[in-house]
């Protein structure tokens, strides 16, 4: 039996990190949208860590909430505890990561969704992706309900054909015990799409008040409190914070680990996915870290008012006496109670080299797939590909052009671009690492790079949009007289300069010069500079980083200006490249099968050399020679 | 693999309505209490109606709440709108209804839960149930834990071998898209214990934000509200209330369901356990009660801060589609969206005949069992017996006597006794049809019945107690003095009587004999009774009921000293019905299966007559004779 049960613009199959931002950008831009999820109970629900941010991904989470999509704001709602990190290196690596209290990020996000308008919610599993003739058509839930929509965004997670496994215990379900979605794998499978199977894990909670804290280290809030979104406040979002607690593995640890690998499903080969090198198990970084004698571990609230607690840097799949056992070797864990045992999960995903930079898939016109589903994991790289899904699924209804944020864009530009270009044969998290133009991709600036794309895609406002222009205008007004207003070597200036520890002056300088010194700022300079305008903290700050990174910032913006020229090279959709003469088999075959949409992503293609993109290059001229003539 | 987790008095196996009570209770006395859930997100989790109490039930939350028990306190912080039903009728069958946000009442139960003393909350499914020689030695999970456990207490709902049906839709998992408990069935099984597979089902869920309330008939709380426990006052408690909203089925409705009766699964015979009878879906509804032109349907709030709406009424296992044109025929619903499908379960649950009245099994000593396991349904019914096997699992460990009220003491001995000596071959819910006594047995006198065993047990204070002998105290000095006051026929009283259409006095008259009179109350009397002491409401509400039904009330409690007198004639556990001559074959054999505590017990089992009865009064007789000599 089957049935319509409605005409959409846009279906969303999972509410997930993923999903969630998918179908509100699709419904904010006015689109009928439906968003599935196998239980409402789970809507943008956190498996695993109870934090949103972190190293790079805190980066994603402010590009989110630049471009309109809904994290930031939810977790500024929710957060228990903020903290900016790496504050003690350079602006390029300051993350911002919060704790999350679980139960209410996720009824928050519920109550967003409910209240959001043309957005249909429906707990469903989805069965069947339909398409005809290479065009997508709808989809069918397990009730044979018909959804004909003009584009599908598949942001599935981790519950297509699931697995849950520690020790000897194996069962079929997504993860926390919800139901996994069976169907939708082989589906994906007749309309052609090559699937993974991928795993990832979760440490044990164990009963706050099991825990003797006395044998920790406290790890408390900032003072200073940054939101995520650049539309609150600090005022707005301030609250009590709770703490975090840290304790640390030892060769006692280590020794049942090891005892206990006989046990493990991981190294028995009963888990055939393939698991995170960056997020590993702790048998895992047992295993492979020999000589190092000791591993973080932080106890982390999985909430406000409950005394669950997360242990993060325990990842296991091990037995739960051995989870158990491990677990009291810790300082202050001696007597911990488990509330929950760890486990791996194991589930379908695709290849993402079968995916469009935009996270359309090449083959199938209208279907776009986003999050853990395109092999990566982490929650803010779910949200991010699934806001861009949302919004070039939007874009191809309306027909306007779709949005591909490059390497020097965004984070979120690296994320996508990695995927799509490289794949990925494990779970793919987000690291600064990956990004080649990190100064210029700060989380401090997410707004001045990347409003002007929501605004004009339509889910920043107006005003929204007005008010970075004007803060960025400030910020170049505000450079400029830095640049141009000279102090003299007189004494208020040198005594100044004494009190700082900086070296006086025997002839005049610029301000700006001044505050390129390292023992000095932006604040400081205020005792010497009289005329300074009133301004903003937000607008400080770019200020301050502008001019004193200003010579790495410049150096990295003329990379970007050559890395634009190869980015703007685009290669034709068609293009077979078993026809160009002189690529080596392996490019031919590599780029045939990428389909790269420029010479800069060809050459960033693993098998493609700089010989290569030569051939190419010259291919390409020959092309606009003949097109011209 | 398997090995020992710990060692504990109590082991409580699921976290629903009766588990959570059960452990409480344990945990609250002093026993060492684990308490298992196959997931912790769903404690204390209504899967179907958003409301606790209700007519009966209402009278089960207060009787909960007199023991010691949680119910009441929990939904007294979580309501949404409160009612006390019936007032048009007796007191008898005043019924305290509230709606609650399922959300926050499972939240909040769970953080109860975790700040217990002597309570270890564990996520795991138990496998098997241990038992020596009869005799209970404890529980072992999925993972191999052996937890010791001296008794056992199983609450295991609707989760064993549990199947959700909805048209052709079928799925492995307990309610609400949770995972179900496969194994433990046959480990009951294994130890001798007789199984039943009852099913019972729920609604659609729909979004509020599609319905036109203008079409319906708003039903908003009570002014005034009533705690459900005693231990609350109004002012406490009062909050803004959400309304609930009436609409009707009609004759599309009907002939909807009636030509699709062929794709339900429960006509197609897919569905095999047995449905409740009182809380039928309403394909059943429409089929059994062929000329009734139209059905109630009630529309609540699932919670405070979300969109979805339970369709009370409506409850079908009808397949999706159908639902949705069923329920689009309905006033107000006409553009209704389904967010959940409504769906049918079925899982494995005992013949409740196996249980002594203290809810422990007859032939396992340590293992006790409540809720929906023993064939009931409803949150309330579930509550209350877990409450009762808490308190007896600790009784039994304690060496104190184990408590059995009877259907004269309260519903819950009304509930128990039906379960265990009458069986039951559906889910057994509470009615005020079922109590004998239920004059006596008012919501708005279970402290004054209740308190001294809840104080006995130790689940209720000093403090409380005595404020409750205190109460009755007033009670009945007041009922004295009413008695004992004498008013003359003067012109004050006559004008009074005439002014509210009482006849008028010719000659004195007590206080007491006026009260009586159905248009006068303790309230107005107070014009001509100058002397009277100022008094707590509730004590004035048990002065004017005593008064008012003392006719009524002291008839009943004459039948309840006859019923006693029965119920105390107790029968030896081992005896051989075989063995005493005269009664006839059937009556031996249920008497042989049911192993009545008490005459009064044995006179209630189906196919024990009359005759069978004097027989065994006779034998009683003879052994006491032979005891004695
Ligand atoms: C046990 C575990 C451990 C993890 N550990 C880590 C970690 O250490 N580090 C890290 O970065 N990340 C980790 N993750 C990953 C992180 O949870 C995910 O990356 C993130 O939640 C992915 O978001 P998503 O939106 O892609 O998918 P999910 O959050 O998984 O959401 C998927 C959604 O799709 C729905 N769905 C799926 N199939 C269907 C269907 N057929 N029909 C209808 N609805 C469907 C689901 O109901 C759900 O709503 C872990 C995840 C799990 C489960
Ligand atoms: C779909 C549906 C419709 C219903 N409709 C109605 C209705 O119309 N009217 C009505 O009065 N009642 C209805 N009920 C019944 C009502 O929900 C129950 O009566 C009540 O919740 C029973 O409470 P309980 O504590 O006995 O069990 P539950 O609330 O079912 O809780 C059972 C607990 O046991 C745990 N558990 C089970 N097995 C194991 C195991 N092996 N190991 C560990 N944990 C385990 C579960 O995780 C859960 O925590 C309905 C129930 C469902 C599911």
């Amino acid at each position: 039996m089957s049935y319509i049960e409605g005409n959409y613009d846009v279906a969303v199959i999972g509410a997930g990190h993923a999903g969630c931002e998918a179908a509100l950008a699709a419904a904010r831009l006015g689109l009928e949208t439906v968003i599935f999820s196998v239980s409402l109970d789970s809507i943008a629900m956190m498996p695993c860590n109870p934090s949103i941010g972190g190293t790079s991904k805190g980066h994603l989470v402010r590009e989110i909430d630049a471009l309109g999509g809904e994290m930031g704001k939810n977790i500024d709602k929710t957060y228990l505890q903020s903290r900016m990190l790496n504050t003690g290196k350079g602006p390029a690596v300051h993350s911002l990561r919060a704790q999350a209290d679980k139960f209410t990020y996720s009824k928050e996000m519920k109550i967003i969704l409910e209240n959001t308008s043309h957005l249909t919610i429906k707990q469903s599993e989805v069965t069947d992706i339909i398409a005809e003739d290479g065009k997508i058509t709808g989809v069918k839930t397990i009730s044979g309900a018909v959804f004909n929509s003009k584009t599908v965004i598949i942001a599935s997670g981790t519950y297509l054909k699931a697995r849950c496994i520690y020790g000897e215990v194996s069962i079929n379900s997504g993860p926390n015990g919800l139901l996994a979605a069976n169907h939708l794998t082989d589906s994906l499978r007749n309309l052609g799409i090559e699937m993974y199977r991928f795993k990832t894990g979760t440490p044990s909670r164990i009963d706050k008040s099991t825990v003797d804290f006395n044998k920790m280290d406290e790890q408390k809030g900032d003072e200073r409190i940054v939101p995520f979104s650049f539309m609150n406040t600090e005022e707005e979002i301030k609250r009590d914070q709770i703490s975090c607690w840290l304790t640390y593995t030892n060769a006692d640890t280590h020794s049942i680990i090891k005892k206990n690998l006989d046990r493990s499903p991981l190294y028995s080969g009963v888990i055939e996915g393939t698991g995170p090198r960056y997020c590993p198990s702790i048998e895992d970084k047992v295993v492979r870290f020999q000589d190092k004698e000791r591993h973080q571990v932080f106890l982390e609230p999985e909430g406000e008012y409950t005394n669950e607690m997360y242990v993060q840097g325990m990842s296991s799949s091990l037995p739960e006496d051995v989870q158990r056992d491990m677990l009291r070797t810790l300082p202050g864990l001696e007597k911990c109670v488990i509330m929950r045992p760890g486990y791996a999960i194991e589930y379908d995903c695709i290849n993402p080299l079968q995916l469009n930079s935009t996270l359309e898939f090449k083959n199938i016109s209208g279907l776009y797939s986003a999050g853990q589903f395109n092999g990566s994991s982490g929650y803010e790289e779910a949200a991010a590909q699934g806001l861009i899904a949302g919004i070039n699924a939007s874009m191809k209804i309306l027909g306007k052009e779709q949005i591909v944020l490059d390497r020097s864009d965004a984070y979120i530009g690296v994320l996508i671009d990695d995927l799509v270009t490289k794949g990925t044969n494990e779970p793919y998290r987000m690291m600064t690492s990956r990004a080649e133009y990190r100064l210029l991709l700060r989380q401090d600036n997410a707004d001045i790079r990347l409003s002007s794309i929501g605004h004009k895609v339509g889910l920043i406002s107006d005003e929204r949009h007005n008010s970075v222009i004007e803060k960025d205008k400030k910020i170049d007004e505000e450079i400029n007289r830095l640049k141009n207003t000279t102090v003299g070597a007189n004494k208020e200036v040198n005594d100044f300069l004494e009190k700082y520890d900086s070296s006086t002056l025997r002839s005049g300088s610029t301000l700006a010069e001044l505050l390129r010194r390292p023992e000095l700022n932006y604040d400081v300079l205020g005792e010497i500079d009289k005329s300074r305008p009133q301004l903003e903290p937000d607008v400080i700050e770019q200020v301050n980083i502008s001019l004193k990174y200003e010579g790495y910032i410049s150096r990295q913006q003329k990379q970007v200006t050559q890395f634009k020229k190869l980015e703007k090279k685009y290669l034709p959709d068609d293009l077979n490249y078993e026809d160009i003469k002189g690529l080596r088999i392996e490019a031919m075959q590599k780029l045939n099968s990428v389909k790269p949409r420029s010479i800069g992503q060809a050459s960033r293609i693993s098998g493609v050399s700089p010989a290569d993109i030569s051939v190419l290059l010259v291919y390409l001229e020959q092309l606009r020679r003949n097109y011209n003539s």
